[in-house]
């Protein structure tokens, strides 16, 4: 093959060259760690990382966890060897004593990562392990620095120039579409055929970001139908008797599923970017499409009407649309964002309220979180930007004009604000 | 296509896509960084941040000195905030003590570098970038910190783990195989037919680092000549008459010429790596093959000797041969590792030194470094580790018996150790 | 991208443009291919051809057989022109004359399915029409001619030498793996888990042909399993608890299926050479094969001993191993061969019945068909090429000694050879 | 990698397995020619094949002419039975006889093609064995029978259905980019700087048809050249410091060069293919296209106007140009086609005579062959078709009216027609 495909091949092949059994060390986990951070030898660095990797991969969860707390503490930040060392920077500005001082500013248990980062394969690894931890130690304060240094690493390593947009088809290989079929968090994949109807039709689309370092993990992945106008059930949309469309016909891109697919990445933000990249591809591909909009559940109206004591009636549409809108407006947290973690996510994005369909997932799930009761978030690409930032300075929400007149409507009918 | 050759071909693509003209905006380059900084809009940053990246690539060298200047300054640490979020997490050690702290640490300038690196084809911007700053103001004590920047995150962000061995042929697109030609330093490639004599043969090899946000930038490379026996003369092995062998009957790999690409990089080490890989590569495919041996220049010789005042005679074998021993055995730096540059990366990576051999090298330059000696260094895998360790704590120079002797030899002749 | 694997998207993209909707046409079908085979213009061949292969893809199978008629009689030889083609070569030998004589040669209706093969995509329509042809004209003799005229341009067309054999995995496209399932004609799949689990395991494997002209569709394959020992039980070997093994320990290449995929195809076999090249790769990537055997159904088994009158009890392991034995040994048919068919084919491919397994098959189908006996035949490559030679000419059946006692055992015991 | 890709890099490294050193074999090549057409053995049929390929690629010229009159005598048609299998055809058709025919119809000389081909890389052999075979024997009766054999093979092995078209940019396989250098045929490429200066800038594009079986080797390709308007000097398109224009812009496609790759091709015509097919990706890619025009040499124009006695002055523009005109639309063959033979191929294709231009070549083969005169042909998709059938019924030549005035003019000066 050529380079550039040889490249990526080499990506992926490295991912199995992790494995090979290494012999028997009578060290242990912690003594090899010692050992990883105390060598100048790259070559014994890297075989080193590769032995705790494999004792990690061995290990239960009460292992684990003892070795988290180990590493969060053995290896914790000096701040007295940071605070000399900016006392040094600042009486003598150099490239040197800059030097010193980065090097102090890092806990060496963010150097012991780096360190297994170096091993082929390792990033999978290492994502697997946070995951591990947010699972295992997720109260404890003890590691929360620890938490957040691979944070912190990941966010540098994941940078969104790094990310790769991929479109995943029905072409695609099965040990990715199987991945795709267990991530799936919204709109439950119920097997093989369900994955297909979702992926081969004309009107259907999936697209998902990879990171080069991990070619057959998805990072997240978004469903995407090509329609006229814009839909107002999920079940109509997914129908198994549907008849697909045509992607040259259609006028609205709707984003009806967005799943994360690796726990180990939690707070490194992917959704915003993958919205916006996936907007402007289909843009170019398909130039009929003029509309970006989402289907997207309202997960916390429901609680929330339970909460506030407010009786619903999913049969009575009228009555549910203006509950969801009237939530999803006015129904808001301490820091004046709304209740609705999609509603924050969306409107974060700069997207608006642009409709709100009852009976729209009739789904036990989709029942019992909002009442059946769907919206779809405008994606104006003239607009994001500005009502982003107003968004952001203001908590400020855009709805379209029915949409507020519903929440109106509602409040005048119960006589309540929120 | 498929997944994940899709994969690859989109990082390719995209280094075009920063490419289109942007409409012209008011605002200078320092004020779009500060807009870039103050923005928390995702879109509004990327648009900012391809924006710099166009207004740099528009700069004459004055403008982006004084840019680098400008950065250096406006967007350094502020000591005070960090040791008073330092002081926040000792008294009360929490996840977002720490992270308040984490922030702090940060240069705003690094994360300015980190938002540029968010533009597709960033990266290779920044690493143009950093040549510049390199080559514009190394001296300048003032931007030294904003090198420690660039370079603490290129380390991260070209971590061995993400670097990608390939091999290069004379199937390899034109567009790379131009940058070999004009990238390798230590024996120039003089013309394509040239450079085809290194690739096509079978008992040819060459092979490089990649990484996957440059897929068409070799990022260091090696060229390998297969053999039988170990070869003392860099003329015969290139000359172009030759017959070719087979790579089957091959006992010996000649690693006869190891080139940096990419200057922006300076200081990010991917050498001793890209030894270690290609011969365990190269062992695998060619089982035949027993011995890893390079064929190096010895730059510093001649002058070393100038300096001793020690007359040489290149043509007279004996003399340059114990001249090269010497200097290489003995000729130190006060921190105790040789005054040769090669040497001291080929022993600091675990490598002994084989043979040396007069004559080797009789080209204008070959001659004027080192009076046309060259030398082999032998990589012995079983033994890199344990060499690497002694040269690391006792400065300690592996040679063979032969070079110890011609040393020996050549220090009673001239009653003189150096 | 690169050349080459552009090279092969393109083939790949192009299946898809042969569909879009031409225009209506006012003339007939038969009138359609009468312009076609009239013009001398390629640019409007091409177009014709299209409409010719849209118009056949809309038509029901009673239209279809009307048009198939029609070309066999429309454009068949004539001998008239050929004798004097013929007479006019013999009395003056040239090329001129010869050119005559081949054009007389070939039936028109050669000449149109050559034309049809032109439309990019062409290739599978035309097999898709042959699989048509054969299924609904088998028994009509006006269209045998036509059937061989297909059959001979198909014998060209997907001669060996463009064949690409492919390891099938669960990495592959979903869209080939479906077809996959759908294609297993001899123990069927029953679910994408039961794919997976013959395609994951390191121990199983999968190979296909494919034709550059039609990427997306396998011609055949054949799934393996590496085993230590040959096994003697299809259903111990799929089981769905067994623990995997490794490849490498692996002394025994087991091929337990082979499906034709192309009923279009029949007639052109390519099952020998398929096994012969999984032979070869496989013992070229694992040297520690020895052994490379089928593990084969007896599908004529119970239709022949119920003709031969012959009682047989599926439970008495030893009678059915006997009778079994006996008959691949000695049920032949006229010309000379076995009976059956499988056995006809690993015999005439050079390969020896090695082993016979009783109660090997209890599924239904098995146990309906041959009682549950399956066999072994062994591919020893260091003599297929004798054993063919004699099978073809002699039809000499080699047996391993054991299989020979077995069925001399049962002849005696039953008094009765074939 | 996965299955698309790598069956591609299949055919790709096939090419090279042909080569593996076989022992020697004591037979002559006639000899295993006959084992080879006399095995029923699949195997042995594939190892003879191979054997004689090796073969014939260590033989000199006159051993390979020998060789092919051998094959040719002694593989020649049967006349005798090929009446009789024709008469019992006629006598009761069916399957059998048809097929008996058609088996007679084929010299077995044929079938030797046909075998050598099912050698993985037997192809590019095949064309090569073509080339020497016209080289060789173009003027010997005994072989053009056995030439017209090759022929219709390729025919049938390269119909337009299997052929390729790729780009070939400066990110091409630099083991093709020397074919493209080797191979052009019209305005020499004279080095690697030359070819990029075709290949890179923005405005230059160039296309060539592979065929699977041979993906090293392009078949034919064309250089296209971007611009505003039609160029009217080739020195001023290919000139070295002309600044490349935007694609985008662009509102004209000229074709400025053509080159057949495989002269064991000849015969087989993929030139009007190749150029719609680019035509039409062009008009997809650059909406803005809206003129394909070639820019092409003259190549009979001065030796005709030698033979006809007329003086001419290659800087007297309007003379050379009013000749040109004349020659184009008037020096005709016996059977009414144009004398020249490029204009023949365009007007063939369905081309028409758009413009003539004098000093369009001034280099020394433009001036020797056509006075420095070039021509546009000019491809109006709308058009074509109808032009090729007035060409073909009615000998009819398209040309602007500039053209025909120009030659209108120059014949009453000359008060001469052709």
């Amino acid at each position: 093959m050529t380079l550039l495909a040889d490249l990526l091949s080499t990506v992926f092949e490295r991912r199995t060259r992790i494995g090979p059994i290494l012999r028997r060390d009578p060290r242990s986990t912690d003594a090899l760690i010692a050992d990883l951070m105390g060598t100048t030898s790259e070559t014994a660095a890297l075989a080193l990382a590769r032995r705790v990797l494999q004792r990690y991969a061995e290990m239960d969860d009460a292992s684990r966890l003892a070795l988290f707390r180990h590493i969060a503490e053995a290896y914790d930040l000096d701040p007295a060897a940071l605070r000399a060392a900016l006392d040094a920077y600042e009486a003598a500005p150099s490239g040197a004593s800059y030097r010193a001082f980065t090097h102090a500013t890092e806990a060496p248990r963010q150097a012991l990562i780096r360190q297994l980062n170096q091993v082929p394969g390792g990033t999978e690894r290492l994502v697997q392990m946070r995951a591990d931890l947010l699972r295992l130690g997720v109260d404890d304060p003890a590691l929360q620095a620890l938490d957040l240094d691979f944070r912190n690493l990941f966010r540098s390593w994941f940078n969104r120039g790094f990310l790769v947009l991929r479109p995943i088809s029905w072409e695609s290989p099965a040990h990715i579409l199987e991945k795709i079929i267990a991530y799936e968090a919204v709109h439950t994949i119920q097997s093989w055929d369900d994955l297909r109807r979702r992926l081969q039709p004309a009107d259907r689309r999936c697209f998902a970001f990879f990171h080069p370092a991990m070619p057959d993990e998805p990072l997240i992945f978004v469903e995407v139908a090509l329609s006229r106008g814009t839909p107002g059930s999920i079940q109509a949309l997914l129908a198994e008797d549907r008849t697909p469309g045509s992607a040259e016909v259609a006028d609205t891109a709707v984003f009806y599923s967005i799943s994360n697919c690796q726990p180990g990445l939690a707070g490194i933000s992917f959704g915003n970017s993958l919205i916006k990249q996936v907007v402007s591809d289909l843009a170019a591909e398909l130039p009929g499409l003029k509309t970006f909009v989402t289907l997207s559940p309202i997960p916390g109206l429901v609680r929330w009407l339970e909460r506030q004591g407010i009786r619903y009636e999913p049969r009575d549409g009228k009555a549910m649309a203006g509950h969801a809108a009237h939530y999803l407006l006015n129904a808001k947290r301490a820091d004046g964002q709304p209740v609705d973690p999609v509603a924050r996510f969306h409107l974060g994005n700069g997207a608006m309220v642009q409709a709100v369909h009852a009976g729209a997932d009739i789904s036990e799930n989709g029942l019992r979180q909002s009442g059946g009761v769907m919206v779809n978030y405008l994606y104006d690409l003239g607009k994001v930007e500005k009502y982003h930032d107003r968004y952001a300075e203001l908590r400020e929400v855009k709805a379209a004009q029915p949409v507020r007149a519903l929440s109106t409507a509602r409040e005048k009918s119960t006589g309540a604000g929120a």
